[in-house]
């Protein structure tokens, strides 16, 4: 089953995109699968992270340019980071650990829109 | 199908799962599909690696807190290293080529149990 | 469902595979699914970049041993890399974004072929 997930994003930084996945999950009446995620763009990545002691959108990793990794060029980054995830769904839910949460990456300054598919498989 | 795999590491480092992950697939009878893990953890990591020839428990890189890459942040780790891996069954086996084991990458030093949840599907 | 994709190498440096992929799917007549490749090396990665505004395998990245990303040893490059990927299928080809190519990342400098196996589910 292929769903998609348009994420409208402020500009560079981490976006949770949690609760909007969970919802597709519920929706779609899934019990017991497999959701992959594949973001459509070389320019944002996607990631699983810490939710509440993780990095925040203040972070200087995710929200300069110029200092550590945010200034590899994006080839290098796309060579790197991650274009897909796979979770997997148990009980209905996705089987992410306490800490855990699935975050789109943008890597550019400028506001903008971000298509995701998702493929939900059994 | 969904299996789960608890490991139990003495610390920091590299931790093989190859032979456990071969019995789960061969258990469960499946003979052509996917496999895929995801830990539900951020301080540990999963990733496909020399088994023979490569890293060792005692190589700096994975043993060593204060030289090279494990000197990263925790969140950089977890951006750039995978919490999931897909990896084909066939003929009732994970095709891993000759010289590829699957390892737990464990990144902090304290002993522990890690969970990663398996999905075989077809 | 279970394909293999032998690619001939040159060399070091980024080969595209996604006419060869697109090709495999449509041959499979898979309308609406998961492809997932995994590459059955650990001196070589996976990695979706851009076709046409990318890396060129004139980018020092790809090409040069002594310098940059390049010069990490074999095993550091294999916990950071991709050994898989997984890309949706919608409409019997690969969701793949407009600026998206999938490519093998050699890693060694002598001529080589390459094993990949594909993945094909629905």
């Amino acid at each position: 089953m292929i769903r998609h997930l348009n994420v409208d994003i402020p500009g560079q930084g981490l976006h949770e995109i949690t609760d909007r996945l969970e919802a597709m999950v519920r929706e779609a009446g899934v019990k017991e699968g497999l959701c992959t995620l594949f973001v459509q763009h070389t320019s944002a990545s996607l990631l699983i992270d810490a939710g509440q002691d993780g990095p925040s959108q203040n972070d200087p990793l995710y929200t300069h340019q110029n200092e550590g990794p945010d200034d590899m060029p994006g080839h290098i980054k796309s060579a790197l980071t991650a274009t897909h995830l796979c979770i997997p769904v148990v009980g209905g839910r996705l089987a992410l650990g306490t800490w855990q949460g699935v975050h789109l990456w943008e890597h550019r300054h400028q506001r903008g829109a971000r298509r995701i598919v998702v493929h939900l498989g059994v």
